[in-house]
């Protein structure tokens, strides 16, 4: 075979690449298969030991073959923080906190967004288009930018303004939809043909999928080729779970890992948890909430995060490894996740309202018994506080000249 | 000797570690002096090549020595980005721009005070109070809380309203002061005795210096053991200089390298450019803008940056490395700046007003025939460009519903 090409995640049917809706006939998803005898000639424990903290230290597991065609900005490798004090309160065996928004845009999605756009060059594309609630468009932006390809950029328009304002100053042609992100979608797919776009949303091309999946890969170089009990992720479109589910797969083939997989943990805001509902019922219950019956359009959650995608491209997948790892979904409310985002700052830690959910979500799975003493855990923390920040929330911080002042507003 | 001591810039003189200021009867600043001997036992490059990816890879050359004492939230080890379009267009034999806004609080003050909390954990203090112009509120606020240290900060009210905010949010006390950092500065000094803080300001401790000293010792290091021809840096109080200086210092008598130290470059902001107007004076020539012999409080920039401090602690030492490197001082104007974050956000890196300084700067040493094509080129990005944002600045992005509502707004 060729090095890689693309091969259904259900039925398992082989085609090479190129850019098309991602879906096979069967149905499934489409994603990249790779020649692992290929690879495991230069993949190497010992070989990656000496290679540069990036994420291309893994290239043999990613679909550019020409250094020439990577697109860079300095992703990946970021720090698996541990948290000791935690781990006793909760009676776990180890908790980390894996810090991805200190990835070049601020968030997670830069790792998609690398290769996606590393890709985009490879095949000589000249315009990519994204729907998207705000960190996938600043940073298929941004690696656009560095590309020299013309980035458009579709965002339903009660997302977060400053997330907004990073597209055009990366230099993305960016407008705001008046609706969600699958509407956004649909904009781009009428114009796609039109105006040359390549449609690079969550699993309409494989770049993102492999991108997101060095993650997982790094997430067991850092723990020393073994991985944790349990992973809590929020999620949206679900690729990142995906990538991670794959990047494991093919560490097992490798040889470089063994055992069970990680209990996955899908995370979701109350209102918008289409992943939380379909467990349910595929389960043969009914949410408690049960949005599932409840028209996508009033779903309405004000300032909504990453996590608000209503219809998840493969939500079937979702649940299959979901289930297959033991793991379960949980939507937690916005007080749940102010409170997390608090807990997160005072352990020293900016989080975004999507990091601050698994926080929330361990809290509750933590009561719940759920989660175990024996289980080692690992958060995502997909970006900075900041980029959802509000102007006016310092308001109430005194303005003060001099000592006494200090002393006069400490006493009050 | 010890492992390490305090040693004047000026007199050489040396004396054990305690919290004082850090100024010698001499009038010079005390920076730590190692044991460098006792260093190369374990410090090789050999050992290095096998560590993990983060600055206290360097440990031995930083004044924590027990491990339990080191309060980590994931700095360091930020991507050297390099820019090959730019070298062409400037003539440069190589570009490249260190991404500190990848350091977990959003900006390169993460790394003083990973190091000076870690020194306050290993001394037993339990509060701190730092002036700032923001970054380094933030970068306090939250390693202390990582830390369990009760941090107060102070920042003057026109700061970017953004980073203010972070600091609660990492749970410090948090105060706005009518005035300028060195008013701020000496508000804590006023309360310092009666409140029990250390006063954590710019070399008014030992471990900030220390801390920036490893974006030195990073680089040298990325660079395979080579230094820069020329490094172009924002500069305030001027540690982050100084810590570079005596990185390379240090790694010249440990045998890392060799030959020439590059050539540093203070860049500043027209209206408060002390290190400029020092250069000029000490040059014999006067400043274009001479503010020198303008009260300080007439030295009004609005909307401060970090390169706003009217009063660098040791001015001289500064000027000192600055001439001894053949290096330079360049003052920027805000519309540079604005123009500067533009370039630098269509090469798909977002930069603070500090980081787009450097870049402006560099396009005038280029102009002007300071930097030549012989020369190799590191720009120092401090933080995100977000940091500093205001709302509102979307205001003119269109919003739309459909991909005919998207033609319209295209062909106006």
């Amino acid at each position: 075979m060729k090095q890689w090409e693309l091969q259904c995640s259900r039925c398992s049917a082989k085609l090479p690449f190129r850019y098309q809706d991602m879906k096979c006939t069967c149905g499934g998803t489409l994603l990249v298969s790779y020649d692992l005898n290929h690879v495991a000639q230069t993949f190497t424990k010992a070989s990656l030991g000496q290679r540069y903290p990036s994420m291309w230290r893994y290239h043999e597991l990613l679909p550019i073959h020409d250094p020439a065609h990577i697109v860079s900005l300095g992703e990946g490798w970021t720090p698996l923080l541990r948290l000791p004090d935690w781990e006793s309160k909760l009676s776990l065996k180890r908790l980390w906190i894996k810090r991805e928004e200190q990835n070049p845009t601020g968030s997670f999605k830069s790792r998609g967004f690398s290769v996606a756009v590393s890709l985009l060059k490879q095949a000589g594309a000249t315009k990519a288009a994204v729907p998207s609630n705000g960190n996938a468009a600043s940073a298929l932006a941004a690696y656009a930018g560095r590309a020299g390809i013309q980035a458009f950029v579709f965002i339903p328009m009660d997302c977060p303004s400053l997330i907004v304002d990073e597209c055009p100053m990366y230099g993305a042609t960016t407008v705001l939809v008046d609706g969600f992100i699958h509407d956004a979608a649909a904009i781009i797919e009428s114009g796609r043909k039109d105006q040359g776009w390549v449609n690079v949303g969550t699993l309409k091309e494989p770049g993102r999928v492999e991108g997101k999946k060095t993650m997982g890969l790094e997430l067991a170089e850092q723990l020393d080729w073994t991985l944790p009990d349990v992973i809590i992720y929020p999620t949206g479109g679900g690729s990142g779970i995906i990538g991670m589910w794959k990047a494991f797969l093919e560490l097992k083939t490798l040889g470089f890992i063994s055992g069970d997989m990680p209990r996955f943990v899908c995370v979701q805001e109350e209102g918008c948890q289409p992943i939380v509902d379909g467990l349910m019922h595929s389960l043969g219950g009914t949410s408690a909430i049960n949005t599932a019956s409840t028209p996508v359009e009033e779903r309405i959650i004000p300032n909504p995060t990453g996590m608000r995608v209503p219809n998840p491209p493969d939500l079937e997948l979702l649940l299959s490894i979901i289930k297959q790892s033991g793991g379960t979904a949980i939507a937690v409310s916005k007080e749940q996740i102010a409170q997390a985002t608090h807990s997160l700052g005072s352990e020293g830690i900016s989080s975004s309202p999507e990091g601050a959910a698994t926080w929330a979500a361990m809290l509750v799975l933590s009561d719940r018994g759920w989660l175990r003493p024996t289980d080692s855990v690992v958060l995502f923390n997909t970006s900075h506080a900041m980029k959802y920040a509000k102007l006016g929330a310092s308001a109430a911080i005194p303005i003060i000249r001099t000592y006494d002042e200090f002393m006069l507003y400490r006493s009050i």
